[in-house]
C-alpha cells in the first residue's frame, strides 16, 4: 500500500474548492491540525479549534473563507470543510484488496448464490436460497442464514450475523458484531409460563445504510423491521421488532429503541437515549443522550431529560429536596 | 418449505378455542388487521386496535368474546387471544431442517460428547469435556468452551459463546452474539495496581430460558450465575456474575444487573433498566425502563425513575429550578 | 486437571502473610463463607459478613487483624484480605492447556508473523502484515485484520475482533464478542446525505488491560484510541473514537464514552454511566452509576446524577410537581 500523493490543485479542482496558494504543493496524507505535517492537509472545521492555527505545521488546510483570513498558508476554501475533507480524506484511506470468489473455508449452501464479483471470507457461511450480489464483500466469520439478500457493493466487515428473512439494498455497511434478523422479543404469558409468539417477518435495510459493531436489529414479528436509506447507527444499538426509522436519521452509541415505533428522517439521536415502543416521532427531532422519549413526538425540534452528573454530595441533598416536594402543599 | 393449511375448525380444536363461522374456511398464514388476506387468520388483543377491525380483510379473527361482537365474519373466541395467536402462528413458522450431525468444519475436542441426533454446524468448536445432548442444535459459529453442558433440545441460533462451565437445561434458545460464561468483573487494588479475582464459577441456565442476541451472562466469581426456568431475557442484556434471576421473569433490551443481586420470580424488567448490585428483587415486581433500583425491592408492585423527554429549552428550565431548590430553605 | 493441594504454611510464605494456627493443615480450593469445606480456604473483607463467622465450616480464612479477634480457627491475617485471597485463588483456577501452534482450520495471511510460541485456535483468521508475539492466545473463531499487533501473552480468549491496526501491550486479555477497531463514526452531512468520514486512526492497548465481553472501542478518526495500561473495562462497554483513558482505570459493564473525551488516571466509572464527548476527567474520580457526565471534571472526587427508583405512582406524583417548578416563582 504505497502512499498517494495528490497536488493541492488537483484535490480543488476534484471537489470543487476555492484554491488559495500554490496549487502545486505535494499532499500525502490528512492529519489534525496539532500532528499535521509539511506534506499533510488539515481541516478547521469547529471555531473551538481556531487558536489552533497559529501553531500548525500544517501544508495546507481546508476551512471556511472566515477562518481563512487567520491563515497565511495553502488553503482549500469551501463552505462546509468537515465534509470536503471527509472527501479528501478517503482518497488516503488504506484499503485492503478484496479479491473477488468465495474462500475455501466458507460453507455455501446448494442453493444459495454468491455473484463471481463477490467476496465471501473465511470461515464464513451462506445459508438456504441467499443471494450475495455483485461486489458484496462477506468478511471473515460472518454467518448469513435463509432467505437473505447482500446487495451489491455491500460490505459486512467480519463476523457479522444475519440471522433470516434480512435484505440489505446497495452499499450497506455493517461492522463486526452485528446481529440483524434474530427473533424480536415477542412473549404471550398464559398459565403462569411464556409462550413465545413466532417472529415471521424480516429486516428490510435501504441503500448506503451503515450499521455499527455490536448492534442488534430484530426482525419482525408478522411485518418487516425497516431502515430507510442513508440511516447511520452507531455501535451496540438496539433496534426492537417492527421499528421502522426514516432515510438519513442518525444515531449514536447505544440507543435503545422498543418495539413498533416508528423515527422519522433526519432524526438526530442522541447516545443512550431510548424511545419507548408503539410511538412515532417526527422529521427532524433531535434526541439528547441519555434522555428517554415516552410518547409520539409530532413537531421537529429538540427534547431531552438527561440530568449532568454533579458533585455527589449536593445531588444527593438535591434528590432529598425532590423526593419532598411530594410532601409540600402544591406550590 | 411448502405453505401449511389448516381449517378453522381444524384450529378450533387443536388450541381448545370456540369456533363461530365456518368451520372449513381454509387458513393458509397468519397477519396483522391491516394486511392479511381471506387466506390469512389476524388477531385482535389491544383494544387500542379495535377501530382496524372495520377496514381488515383478514379470513378470520383470534379475539376475546367482547371484541367479536364488532366481528361480522368468521372467528376463534378466546379469553386470550395473544397466546392463542401466539400457538397458532408457530405452525406458520418456517424452519429450516437441521439433519443431526457434526459439520465437517466444525472442531470438537476428543473428549467431547455430541448426542448422535445434535446438530452442530459450520465453523463450530467443542471444547474438552464439553456435553451436546439429543435434538440439540449448535448453529454455524458458535464457540463453546471447556466443561459445558448443552441441553436436550436446546437452539443456540448462530455465533453463540459458551466460554467455560455454562450448563444449559432442555429447550434453551439463545441467539447470536450472546455470551455465557466470561470472567465476572472482579478486581482488587493492591499495590496502586488491580489484581485480577479468578472466577472459579460457572453459570447455570434453567429450563425453556431465552436469551437475547448480544446479551451477556458472566459466570461466577466463586458460585454459579443463576437462570431458573423459563428466564426470558432480550438483547444487548448484561447480567454480571452470581445474580440470580427467578423462574418466569422477563427483561426487555438494554438492561444492566450488577453482580450478586437476586431477582425474583415473575418480575417484569423495562427496556435499558438498571439494578444495583448485592440487591433482592421481590417475586412480581414491575422495572420501568430506564429507571434504575438502587436498593431490595420487598414488595410486589411497580416502580421506577425514568424522567420522560420534554422540549429541551423546557428541560433546561427545570434542571435550573431543581438545582435550585438545593439553595432555598427546605420546603 | 489435579485439584492442587498447598498447606496453609506455604500459602502464608508465598503471599508474605501471617500465619495463625496449623501450618501443615492441607488447602485444596477456595469457597465462601456459606459454602466452604474444611478443606477450603474462605475470607472476610467485606465488614457486613463478618456474621457469617460463626457458622461457616472453611478450614482457615483470610482476613484482617481485627476480624481475626472473632474466629478460632486457623487464618492468614493481612492487613488487604480481598487482594490476597485473589492471589490465592488464582492457585486454584482450572487452566485449559493451551499448545503452541496454528490450528489447522485457522487462515492466517502470508505476510502475517505468528511466534512459534503463540497459539491460534480454530477458525481464526489473522490479516495482512499483523503480528502475533510470543506466549499469546488467540482463541477459536478470532477475526484479526490488517496491521494489527497481539502482545506477549495476551489472550483473546475467543470470538474477539481486531479489525484494523490495533495493537495490544502485553497481557492484555479481551473476551469474547469484543470488537477493537471498528470505525468510529464520523459522519457530515452534505447536501441532504451523510458522507462518511474515514477513519485512518487505530487502537492502542496499554499491558496489562482487560476488555470485557461484547465491549467496543473503535478506532481514531486520524490518530489513535488509547487506553493506557492497566485499565479494566466490563462487558458491554462503547469507547468512541479518539477516546484516552488511564493508567489503572475501571469502567462497570454498559458504560458510554463518547468521541475525543479524555479520562484520567485511577477513575472508577460506574455501570452504565455516560461520558459525553469531547470532555476531559481528571484523575482519581468516581462516576457512579447511570450517571451522565456532560461537562469536564477538574477534581478528584464523586460525582453522580441518578435516580433512584421508587414506587411508580410516587414517581409520577414527583415529575408532575418538578414539571410544575418551571411554572411557579422561583425561590
Amino acid at each position: 500500500m504505497d502512499t498517494p500523493t495528490f497536488t493541492l490543485g488537483e484535490l480543488a479542482q476534484r471537489f470543487g474548492l476555492e484554491l488559495r496558494g500554490d496549487a502545486s504543493r505535494a499532499i500525502t496524507g490528512v492529519a489534525t491540525l496539532a500532528s499535521a505535517n509539511a506534506n499533510q492537509l488539515g481541516f478547521l472545521a469547529n471555531p473551538r479549534y481556531r487558536r489552533e492555527l497559529a501553531a500548525t505545521r500544517a501544508g495546507a488546510l481546508v476551512l471556511r473563507a472566515d477562518a481563512a483570513a487567520g491563515w497565511a498558508g495553502d488553503a482549500l476554501v469551501v463552505r462546509d470543510p468537515y465534509a470536503s475533507f471527509a472527501r479528501i480524506a478517503a482518497l488516503f484511506e488504506p484499503r485492503e484488496p478484496f479479491a473477488p470468489g468465495v474462500h475455501p473455508s466458507a460453507v455455501i449452501a446448494p442453493d444459495a448464490v454468491i455473484d463471481p464479483d463477490a467476496h465471501v471470507g473465511a470461515h464464513a457461511s451462506v445459508g438456504a436460497r441467499s443471494r450475495v450480489l455483485r461486489g458484496a464483500r462477506i468478511g471473515p466469520g460472518c454467518a448469513i442464514g435463509a432467505d437473505c439478500v447482500v446487495g451489491e457493493e455491500c460490505e459486512l466487515v467480519a463476523r457479522v450475523t444475519l440471522v433470516t428473512r434480512v435484505r440489505l439494498g446497495a452499499r450497506v455497511r455493517i461492522h463486526p458484531g452485528a446481529v440483524l434478523g434474530a427473533d424480536g422479543f415477542g412473549l404471550a404469558m398464559h398459565e403462569g409460563r411464556w409462550i413465545k409468539v413466532p417472529q415471521l417477518g424480516g429486516v428490510r435495510i435501504g441503500d448506503d445504510c451503515e450499521i455499527g459493531a455490536n448492534t442488534t436489529i430484530d426482525r419482525g414479528a408478522l411485518e418487516d423491521t425497516v431502515l430507510e436509506e442513508d440511516v447511520r447507527l452507531d455501535n451496540q444499538i438496539q433496534i426492537a421488532h417492527n421499528v421502522i426509522i426514516g432515510a438519513h436519521t442518525a444515531m449514536a452509541g447505544c440507543v435503545a429503541v422498543a418495539g413498533s415505533s416508528r423515527i422519522g428522517r433526519y432524526c438526530l439521536i442522541g447516545g443512550a437515549a431510548g424511545i419507548a415502543g408503539h410511538i412515532e416521532i417526527a422529521d427532524r427531532v433531535t434526541v439528547q443522550a441519555m434522555s428517554f422519549v415516552t410518547r409520539s413526538i409530532t413537531a421537529p425540534g429538540v427534547y431531552g431529560s438527561a440530568v449532568p452528573a454533579r458533585d455527589a454530595r449536593a445531588w444527593t441533598r438535591t434528590l432529598a429536596r425532590l423526593n419532598r416536594l411530594d410532601r409540600t402543599p402544591a406550590g
